[in-house]
């Protein structure tokens, strides 16, 4: 009998009206098949998160400014801001990564220095990152992944703090599902209408700006973050060694939808935590097919919606390991 | 200036842009409200699950056949049911209390013992519970609560164990939102169609059977059960003992309508936990302007779609106490 029946009998079997657990039975069915085993287990929790400026920035086509990317991650690094809570709630260790931010940091702040430049280049007149730069951040953010792996993690968020990187996630999704910009931009950190016809306009020329190849990773690369590469590219690491990938908001779907493009089997470790409000992030959700964990209306970034919905991943493993089944109590199996 | 403006410009002032922490920001507004501070805390948290038998189960209403519920309750005592691995999970106490369950249970098993009777009258042809009953049930549930309370609860969930309860908790939503019945009834712990059908005729002609007095607690104790009216009585005390309530699923759901008729304060105090996919449920939860935090085809009762949410509302509780506002740190604040 193969591992997917054999979790299915054992859920099945499971002292309560079969399926009646919803939910919780299909990510135990989905956690059980990623590490082939009836008693499946979670270590070591960890949310990565890295943290990159973006030149498109220069373009006005956010309320957040420069600075607040290196101000947040030193404030992650004090502990304090959203994400911060959320860990120690859940027992995440938060590994804190600079893939390019616009600051030195101190050694003392304990931020991983994986820094591939200061900031993109701004991506209306010219690539955000070549070619070189995107492999760096490939190799870098699957040695991130390695290194918590071997130190016995086997579940894993992304998250991400990068004034701007809604617009280089708006164009990834637009480059990887052909749905019109329009339909994927929204207010970020908290444009006004205004603001989003602007960001809109910018995102437009720089479109029509491109004049790379006709190739899908010369375009992510063009239009992208260093963290979202690096992230994405954990992304595929984590599950090829067989780790669950919990992917949080906006930008890291965007990153996902990358990672499913490049390498596939990534959605097989993939547990999607939220659903924002914005309408382009459920359509990129359904692109993918992917039914988010919550949604309760977060949009801060950081791993927060990813982070927020690991108790229910917990609740799943603790429902196949700790309830009984009807071979073992005497309840009458009515269902 | 008062607490809610109070607690407003201190989530406002959190360092996030301004309501990117969704309902996590609204869940924690209406904690400080309920606890009257600007640091609300979770004390020891109570699962309180009520269980009784309905005398409607011989009209074979339900495929769960009655003996299920004794043995439930006894399996909850021991652990190894679905309640029990979400309660360990998040610190939950689980309090067993019989209502009226068809059944002697043993003193060890460590079942609160408030027996009404064992199980209600069959209201196809009589009132399930007399008005003495009734006042019993309410006299109990409110009790219970106050024990708990009294040990330093401050957040109590409610479940239901009870062979037949979701056509009690049927005719209580029609008797208290005018929805037909055909739009208030399911397929409770597993009915095929022709099931529903059969439930639905049953029920029908109990309504029209009855011929009681036209006022609201005659009514609802001629269809009501045990476990039902305790839970109801307990949300009532829960609420003007200044304690947050969990509300579970349809049956509990039921519950909390009839506590919001009899005390309409109650809902300042409600958080509701979870939504099923039966419309009944949403219909109910909609006539209430409910929004409850999950949505993940749970349908088991026993208080696990309001103990599975439980972690959000921590979450919005550590927010509101662990976060830094942008006046202690060197943030930008640009939101």
């Amino acid at each position: 009998m193969d591992i997917e029946q054999a979790l299915r009998d054992k859920i099945d079997n499971l002292t309560k009206p079969k399926g009646s657990l919803g939910r919780l039975e299909e990510i135990a069915l989905q956690v059980g098949k990623i590490q082939n085993t009836l008693t499946p287990h979670l270590d070591k929790p960890c949310n990565i998160l890295f943290g990159a400026d973006h030149g498109i920035v220069e373009e006005g086509v956010t309320v957040s400014p420069r600075e607040v990317t290196w101000q947040q991650m030193l404030h992650f690094a004090h502990g304090g801001a959203g994400i911060n809570f959320l860990c120690n709630q859940h027992g995440f260790k938060l590994v804190l990564v600079d893939a390019g931010v616009d600051y030195d940091f101190p050694v003392e702040a304990g931020i991983i220095d994986a820094k591939v430049g200061r900031g993109t280049r701004n991506f209306l007149h010219a690539p955000a990152m070549d070619l070189t730069e995107w492999a760096v951040c490939v190799e870098r953010g699957s040695a991130i992944v390695d290194q918590v792996h071997s130190d016995g993690c086997n579940i894993v968020s992304f998250g991400e703090m990068g004034s701007g990187n809604t617009s280089a996630a708006s164009m990834w999704m637009h480059i990887l599902t052909g749905i019109p910009l329009e339909d994927c931009i929204g207010a970020g950190a908290g444009l006004d209408k205004p603001g989003i016809q602007h960001k809109l306009k910018v995102l437009k020329q720089a479109w029509q700006n491109y004049s790379g190849a006709d190739h899908l990773i010369d375009k992510l690369a063009y239009f992208g973050g260093y963290e979202m590469v690096m992230a994405m590219s954990g992304m595929c690491r984590a599950a090829a060694l067989g780790m669950v990938v919990l992917v949080d908001g906006f930008i890291m779907t965007a990153c996902m939808l990358a990672a499913r493009a490049l390498y596939p089997p990534v959605m097989a470790n993939a547990i999607f935590g939220h659903q924002g409000d914005e309408a382009g992030h459920r359509r990129m959700l359904e692109a993918m097919g992917a039914k988010p964990l919550l949604s309760l209306s977060l949009r801060l970034g950081e791993g927060s919606g990813a982070v927020c919905a690991y108790p229910i991943v917990d609740s799943a493993v603790r429902m196949i390991n700790e309830m009984d089944t009807f071979q073992v109590v005497d309840v009458t199996k009515y269902f």
